[in-house]
């Protein structure tokens, strides 16, 4: 088991579940837009936020959304070191440097700082930022001395971090860091190519490495609203098992017997229950002759009839409805479990 | 390296490119609507086509479709061994068997016909089709054992799959059956849940197992029209850096000097390529300060200006056109290229 570390409230590594994090693509010097897409994120459900700090009008506004933010807050600082000591002095729950772009003596100072005000840091080394190609090896070697400069310089609240644009490279660089390291780690692939292609790299390195058990806290990276990448994020946590808290919408294949439009329903209770956070079982079949059996499993569900469906609930029928209403009443079973 | 099979015309196996499969869901016995699919799925990249054979009547259209078929077609068996027979009478190219609901004579029938008619097999264990939950090595030795008996009948053109609905399973079953064989793998997931966690956990496990080197042939499975199988398929394969034949579109994340509508291009650029198979990189870039140095690695690309965009070819600047043109100039260069 990796060690834990607590970024405000929030535990990553130690057996804590797998957070889910995203970065705002707002100016965040720019508070009001800022926050808003912190709050977005934050329904959609993001664990945590990472907002680039690329000068003093952004670590002006950080001071205000560190006390605005429903989730803890991470400052992004790339070439100067000056604004990760500001931003811990704003009062961010946490930095991400880059040993790319960071001067050593930088990092020690940042480090000494970081470990004075209980602030973790990520060690985010990005295959992108090196002057020259590492291999994945080379890559988790270069974090692990990053992470050992911080520990000489007083702190041990680390998270760490390997990123290549390759699904391959991801994946080898990971491996290895995990067996060099029981820190906790941040995984994720670097942007690559469209945001078609870049779900499917980011699920098959991220979802594979998890599904092995490594990775503490997790970022699809898109080119796309960063809404997405929680939707995605939350999405490969539920493919590996490692988020039970959504809503499972069990649909039939559809056949000459069905009389109500399963895939239509299916899709819309799927949407309506998109930020439902608790574990959830809904049925959409299209007809009763194996529809109520093979809804059994569910917490409640709808078979199709003719003009008339019936609402099942725990295998039995409780209510016969005209096929008008199969969606009113989907909603109402919604809410009712939502109360719960 | 695994060993080869062919299947009419196609490897599978032996270093072989991995193929991408997938399955009719129309009714077998209606060959009109059989093909018509099976051209729509081979137009969008499916090597082979699997189609159900449940009845006689699916038998008699078989021997048409496999005269009328662009891709090499299997023959999906399940309960009646004699169905099997009858579609290697038909001059069916691959038989897909599941242990699970077959009788050993039955098996070592067919095993028997198709080494004397040249036709490979399949070994398709499914979790879903045990009478009790099986381990993943008890799924890997169940295949392997039925590889045997059809060893012993006299076949030796086996392809082999251990499926289960849950992605860590589907990748633990894999791992063990690389070990125990060297016949071709053909890897998926079968179906859970709905097409949106669909996608997501079989891209993991796939796409996981391709890129530790497992895997020969692949399936997606969805409860969705089957052209989304292959596409998603296809999805993984260049995902894991096994299919280069596409059309990479390169956009920039767009900023306040961005004066063209750089994702809707790249959308549209993406759409229409998407059944291109050639390797081709076309860049979209919102802005010439730094549009035309990024779109160096691109063969060709626009970049955005207030008025006038420039047309840039292997880096250099070969054209200015109206804003209103760019995407029919794109059109125009995608065009040129598909000619070569």
């Amino acid at each position: 088991m990796t060690k834990s570390v607590f970024v405000k409230n929030l535990q990553i590594g130690g057996g804590a579940p797998v957070s889910v994090q995203s970065m705002t693509d707002t100016l965040t010097s720019d508070f009001d837009a800022t926050i808003a897409r912190i709050n977005q994120l934050y329904n959609a459900g993001c664990d945590l936020v990472r907002v680039s700090v690329p000068d003093i009008d952004s670590v002006n506004s950080l001071k205000k959304l560190v006390e605005f933010s429903p989730v803890p807050l991470i400052a992004d600082i790339h070439y100067d070191y000056k604004l990760a000591l500001k931003s811990i002095e704003a009062g961010v729950h946490k930095l991400r440097v880059n040993p790319g772009n960071l001067k050593k003596d930088g990092i020690k100072e940042v480090a000494k700082l970081a470990s004075e005000r209980g602030v973790p840091i990520r060690v985010g080394v990005n295959q992108g930022s090196q002057s020259q190609k590492l291999s994945p090896t080379e890559l988790a070697r270069l974090c692990v001395d990053t992470a050992c400069l911080m520990e000489d310089a007083g702190t041990d609240k680390l998270v760490l971090a390997v990123k290549s644009s390759s699904v391959r490279e991801t994946i080898s660089a990971y491996r290895e860091l995990s067996k060099l390291t029981d820190y906790p780690l941040h995984v994720g692939l670097t942007e690559a190519g469209t945001e078609t292609l870049g779900i499917t790299k980011s699920s098959i390195a991220i979802g594979s490495l998890l599904a092995d058990g490594i990775g503490d806290t997790i970022r699809v990276s898109l080119t796309a609203n960063p809404v997405r990448e929680v939707e995605e994020g939350r999405k490969i946590l539920r493919a590996v098992g490692l988020d039970n808290n959504f809503v499972e919408v069990i649909a039939c294949p559809t056949c000459a017997r069905t009389c109500i439009q399963v895939e239509k329903y299916a899709k819309e209770v799927e949407n309506l229950t998109k930020n439902y956070r608790k574990p959830l079982k809904i049925a959409v079949m299209g007809c009763t002759v194996n529809g109520i059996g093979e809804s059994k499993g569910a917490d409640f569900g709808v078979c199709g009839g003719k003009d008339k469906s019936v609402i099942i609930m725990n295998g039995d029928i409780v209510k016969t409805i005209p096929n008008d209403e199969i969606m009113s009443e989907l909603i109402k079973l919604v809410e009712k479990y939502d109360d719960k």
